[in-house]
């Protein structure tokens, strides 16, 4: 559109494209005409004239002493989607991990959707009403002052009650050695931001949580893969051999209920770990985000727990047990607490006070360890339930980590079948998977899919039937 | 404490500890009996000496029908405050920026303080009212439902707001051109960690925020610092030439209102410094924070209103004008778009959602600019207000840069005196300040002060006289 275009036919193209781009929605409120006039510095009659435009072309409409509605959004010729897409590539050479992440977010917010692909928690074993509640309570109480603007560390009251329950399962943790983060994944980023510099190397069990390798690349980060055990997780041996081969700067585990292997480490194997990496020097990131989640009598220890030097850096979250959208989780970070209060205000000042608060009150409030006997229960049964089916429903070969904990379960398709294959073929009859390619930096596990348990139920049985039918056609 | 020690005894030395450390503060319940003991795996018995002791010892009591309290938090001999602490180094060389920010966040947390340090906004100018009543809306709503989980890029409700307010300023910016960030700070680290490698050079304005500084060093980035004019921010000359000479990969520039400067690249100057970067390739990351808070007529342009090739990163943020603890900030990265995406589903996967769905129902439902139109004029005047008490009560010699928008006040000091001494000398007079060193990464200014005219007020009007008497017998 030149110069010579008339101003008012410009700005009605202006305002044609971002109702077209979706910043007016369809039924809503575009700027009055003064608001216009002044913001742009157009003239009152320009802008009328701009809108007339639009009115006749049927976009907009007029609403008497109210304003000016998005009437319908006009589509550009060749902007339609198709009606048929094209499936997604299905040579996962061509597909990286965060392509396919990115991939897996997009499914996870299709409600048509069998929801085996990314690891998110039920929502009925949420506490969300509950939380509704305190959240208005504490509104209503105005305690979301404006006075508790973050401190890079985050809020007391929730450092007390994330301290209170470290104390029960032995960690000599205080408030002030913890900092709020938003999720386990800031907890992660921050600790590796703290322990290494671009182009170190950090050993990683194999299988590992993708979300981790994201990190890593984005830190310019090299990942050494130590093998890992569906019962045990990281192999010890191999990470003392690797210890004595490689410069290795950080160790990142799941001690307790590896994702996607669902494995717990030996509580003395634990302690080994720990005592090892300290003596090195050589610190350790134990992520325990599904610590709480354990199938087994009482919760299993950590090695954080017998770490006497600040060598562990143990993070963790709310985000399986109360809620995913809050993004809040945590780091107690040992001997690198300043190192990571600095990045944390360097990199955003401090975690949002209105989840942090609310969850504080909600711990405080009790009921959560009734809550989480429930999940926990709850979740063992689903991971049962899932491997009972995909043992009767997959083909023969299919072999099944069962999970000590947690909620994923991670599969290996027989025939060396790819699992990408599959992933694209599920899509189709709308259910959604983690291919095993990205829980491997070196694109390991091509014929392995983890699954998410947290999404079985009786309605969901005839998708994994329909799953295991797929698989076996491509066998 | 040594294993001949009884088990009893080992755990009341535990527990003691953690209350010294705040994990059980004073008047709040320890936990109960079979609590611990089924946590630790130790008999009841043995907990009940446990405890027995600690109560004998007066640390705890037991409180009929309900449990253990802490009554005394316990003090250990030599870990009391000191009635007079030392005050910090005067020897700025001894304190480096990150340092003296965790002190201007303590600072800031304290009630007795005139707080002229960090440029928090005012609380009274904030809708904290309105947004309790609108979070205890959505709660009752059951808005904050768990299907509202992050995605990278954030709730479209608060994207479409952010990109209606972006026409109002003429930026073509939709929807999905935006991503959601735990403020301006993290939409900062995004662009930078997007558009640069480890040891890469960036221009920055000098002198500049010392957040942007953090950020630089935390991502292994060196700055280049391109001198700013207290009236029209960034010398382009200047940049011109270290283009020419430098390998500068990105421009951090807060065109509208640097901070500390208070200046305004003029809107043709924006545009050239647009096309300049374009032609040659080089990212400009646009910090406009400060942008709505404008004295003049009209809200000035951005650079990005002329960025044709998404060469343009703009960031900005609801911290001064909302609320600084909800934390909630955008980022509309043109072509980089799908790396901050990544980057921020790598980081932390999303921002929380409470936040952002309250701030969108309130942008939404009106008012929001009624609300600017009052905070611009407010703090036009307490801008005013405090040059004009500088100019007073400050020794003669004294240099202001008045501002043209924002909040805060950029001052000289006479006679090359350094600001760190009287930073130290107006702590004890419970007054903070952020020294000039803090905005150069070479510690340029050394004899400057930004001050928070936010906090002016007739209460804090002695402080600043008093302010100006420590400068006076520092001079």
């Amino acid at each position: 559109m030149d110069t010579r275009t008339p101003l008012y036919e410009r700005f009605a193209h202006e305002l044609e494209e971002r109702i077209l781009a979706g910043t007016f929605p369809e039924g809503g409120r575009v700027p009055a005409l003064r608001e216009s006039a002044e913001q742009r510095g157009l003239s009152l009659s320009t802008v009328l004239q701009a809108y007339r435009l639009l009115e006749t072309r049927g976009i907009i409409e007029a609403r008497p002493q109210s304003g000016y509605y998005v009437k319908i959004r006009p589509r550009k010729v060749g902007l339609e989607p198709e009606a048929n897409p094209a499936p997604p590539s299905e040579d996962p050479k061509k597909v990286s991990i965060d392509d396919m992440s990115i991939r897996l977010f997009r499914d996870k917010h299709d409600p048509d959707f069998a929801q085996f692909g990314a690891a998110t928690p039920d929502p009925d074993l949420l506490p969300t009403a509950r939380l509704n509640r305190i959240l208005a309570e504490l509104a209503r109480e105005g305690r979301f002052a404006v006075d508790t603007s973050t401190m890079p560390e985050g809020c007391e009251e929730l450092r007390v009650q994330v301290a209170q329950r470290a104390f029960g399962y032995g960690c000599e943790v205080g408030p002030d050695d913890i900092v709020i983060t938003a999720g386990c994944s800031e907890a992660m980023s921050l600790c590796l931001q703290a322990v290494c510099s671009p182009g170190d190397t950090v050993a990683i069990e194999s299988p590992t949580y993708f979300g981790i390798l994201l990190i890593l690349e984005s830190l310019h980060l090299k990942a050494l893969e130590i093998p890992a055990n569906p019962g045990t997780g990281m192999s010890l041996d191999a990470l003392g051999f690797a210890l004595e081969n490689h410069p290795v700067k950080a160790v990142v585990a799941m001690t307790n209920f590896n994702n996607p292997l669902g494995s717990r480490m030996p509580d003395d194997a634990k302690a080994q770990l720990a005592s090892i990496l300290a003596s090195r020097g050589v610190p350790l990131i134990e992520n325990d985000i599904y610590g709480e989640l354990y199938f087994s009598e009482r919760r299993p220890s950590l090695a954080k727990a017998s770490d006497a030097t600040g060598n562990v850096l143990l993070c963790s979250s709310f985000s399986k047990d109360i809620s995913p959208g809050y993004r809040t989780g945590w780091v107690a970070p040992g001997r690198y607490l300043d190192r990571i209060r600095k990045l944390k205000m360097a990199y955003s000042n401090g975690t949002s006070v209105l989840p942090q608060l609310t969850i504080a009150r909600y711990l405080e409030s009790g009921g959560y360890d009734l809550h989480l006997r429930k999940i926990r229960k709850a979740y063992a049964q689903k991971s049962l339930g899932m491997v009972r089916a995909i043992e009767e429903r997959f083909p023969e070969g299919t072999r099944i980590a069962e999970p000590l904990g947690g909620y994923v379960i991670w599969v290996k398709l027989p025939g060396g079948l790819d699992s990408m294959s599959l992933y694209s073929e599920a899509v189709k009859s709308r259910i959604t998977l983690a291919p095993g390619f990205m829980f491997s930096p070196t694109g390991k596990f091509r014929d392995y899919i983890r699954l998410n348990a947290a999404a079985w139920s009786e309605r969901t049985e005839k998708d994994l039937a329909r799953l295991g039918r797929l698989a076996a056609d491509l066998a």
